[in-house]
């Protein structure tokens, strides 16, 4: 039984404020400061570049990723840790497309993050074979996977409204029609269950800085299976990916599995803090995580319904289709959120009507949810919101 | 005039030991711990997800571009920093392609490092478009500029000779036949002065955990000449590459001139760290870099050929025509490297029989010289490399 206590201890809390926003930024482990700190006395500086091998830097990839592959039902050997979630999209999705290389479609869903679609259209320009990048709603997803789809590329969590996708069902039906998948778990990895495994999973990547607390511009995860291990051809092909890559061999020789999806030196300053973090991953079990984030959402939803009729639910009602989020529609969300945040709660807002609130039960508590609620009733019912000075565009909310 | 003595005490040197693998790994900033620190505790810990604005975060990639840029002849606005070196070649290189796109060759030299002809194979097979990699000896590189190459791709520096090329009249002779040039800076950037500007550059690329200290995994940079800013797509066409990230815009139009090279989310615990080593820089004239640069490494070489006639010289003995390492053959480098080490000089080795020793003048100083050439000669003269314990293959050097 995980003590939610106790983890809520492990981690720096500004004194006053409801921190919904853990899935866009989770929140300092405190023990993650000394660890980055030692890392950078004891080990850059006294072992300067005898680090590598001393300190093991060089395999920190290797290591971290199966600490996360615990998370995501990954067997040890086949998670890396390295880059960008983008360049992991990319590295997934080029490999996907040389495997399957007689068809052309790439299927994605409204719900997708832009960012994978970004890098999808610029793939498929770079490419210049015909591809092309098609779009369906969530909701009909399993009817679009046909003979002439490449590729399924899904975020199991729709970053706007939380709706989540049957990982393994989808899997199941694109692998009837001969189609790979890649799972963007950016807001699935210590969100709630995920079984890369079970669902079999082609590809899976995910970034760290959410709900895996590694500190703002964390690197990023993938998930390569097994049995395509040794198939997936590097498109970005790294030095560190190489079968042997202090040998300085002119040609380029993969390495086992999804070793080759490694491209250069692993950001280790950041993979401290990582690891700090998932120090605290290792004291929970990710059923309880879930059990907690189902009730902090659900209480959530009912007293937020219960106080703000103008707050129009846009997740999924039903927990078992939602993840570790719960967002509202509001047409002056934006000034909202600002309102909220002035006044001690930080969710955020996306584009163009959205307010999200994220729960992460490792740091937030039936205390922070009541309190949030109302929060928000105040500013709704008195209309706080309805303030100039909460209209101003911000570059990033 | 350059303080060097001040810029010396600014770094963390462990006791005893002389460390000429600057250009391997550069030596910690004091001050970037307490950077790394506070950026921690009162950023992230504080600021959560609002770091992004009230930090400034978000700006980082271009400001600390702009930082670099000064080392490195770049404008203001036509450098960012962010990913890995590998990314930035693979990004400059796709994009270069695209704009020469009626040729086929890509011309690179046996001096550049091997990780950058990876990448350019790696995207060669993607593209498969009939591009081919051609590789000459450095010494040709001006008489292989011919009319069917379209990228130029040299590293300025070689990485383990520590030749020079001459980056004015190469980028010259290269535009006068239609070819666009990419220069990797990792071994220049920190180490001499280099003007891109002037040199009328493409693009340039570098690292900057090596002359510029920012530490293991510390993040890229990327140049693109401004003339270029609007032409150049961006292959991997990433989150924060585009003009409005914060819309959500499920289309992607890329951001103004070489903002447009970013991709997800910057390191920011890295470039806490970065930042602090900059502060030196800020103290220095490149000038004086480069002149106590090759003080060193004369003295170095007549030091090791007075003592030690089994190395051979590597590097040109000319230092107008040398970056700030020197290097020398030896037949059991490998061991003679291990047996330095041991003694409290740190090079490296880089295969098959290159010992190599780099020249960083912002913490190292002629004392470190003439006791490494001392060490080096107990070494040679004693046969002390000669031990079975120093053959063992290590997996990082």
């Amino acid at each position: 039984m995980t003590d939610f206590a106790k983890t809520r201890s492990l981690f720096q809390l500004p004194q006053g404020l409801v921190y919904l926003d853990g899935n866009s930024l989770g929140a300092l482990p405190k023990a993650a400061v000394a660890r980055v700190n030692s890392m950078m006395r004891d080990e850059w500086g006294k072992m300067l570049i005898c680090g590598w091998n001393s300190a093991g830097w060089i395999n920190q990839p290797a290591l971290v990723g199966d600490r996360i592959g615990k998370l995501i039902g990954a067997p040890g050997g086949t998670v890396v840790v390295g880059d960008k979630l983008s360049i992991k999209v990319y590295q997934a999705l080029a490999s996907a497309l040389e495997i399957n290389a007689g068809r052309k479609v790439i299927l994605s869903d409204t719900g997708n993050f832009p960012s994978d679609l970004y890098i999808t259209e610029g793939l498929i320009k770079s490419l210049d074979k015909g591809h092309r990048l098609k779009l369906c709603e969530p909701e009909t997803v399993a009817d679009s996977l046909t003979e002439d789809v490449a590729v399924l590329l899904l975020t199991e969590v729709d970053y706007k409204t939380g709706r989540l996708h049957d990982m393994v069902s989808l899997t199941r039906k694109a692998h009837e029609k001969g189609i790979l998948t890649i799972w963007d778990l950016a807001h699935s990895a210590g969100a709630l269950p995920v079984d890369v495994s079970a669902a079999d999973a082609d590809f899976a990547v995910g970034c760290t800085y959410k709900y895996l607390n590694s500190g703002p511009g964390g690197p990023a995860f993938m998930y390569l299976a097994p049995r395509l291990a040794n198939q997936a051809r590097p498109a970005l092909a790294g030095w560190l990916g190489h079968e042997q890559p202090f040998a300085f061999d002119p040609e380029y020789r993969p390495a086992e599995g999804v070793q080759r999806m490694r491209i250069g030196t692993p950001p280790i300053i950041q993979l401290a803090a990582l690891e700090a973090s998932l120090d605290i991953w290792d004291m929970v079990e990710m059923k309880d995580v879930r059990r907690k984030s189902v009730e902090l959402s659900d209480l959530f939803i009912r007293l937020v319904e219960a106080g703000c009729p103008e707050l129009k639910l846009a997740s999924p009602r039903d927990s078992g289709q939602r993840g570790s989020q719960v967002s509202f529609q509001f047409e002056y969300g934006y000034a909202a959120m600002q309102a909220l945040i002035e006044r001690g709660l930080t969710g955020d807002f996306r584009a163009p009507d959205i307010m999200r609130f994220g729960f992460t039960p490792l740091y937030i508590d039936a205390g922070d949810v009541t309190k949030a609620a109302s929060i928000i009733e105040e500013v709704m019912v008195n209309r706080l919101w309805d303030n100039a000075k909460y209209f101003a565009q911000s570059t990033v909310t």
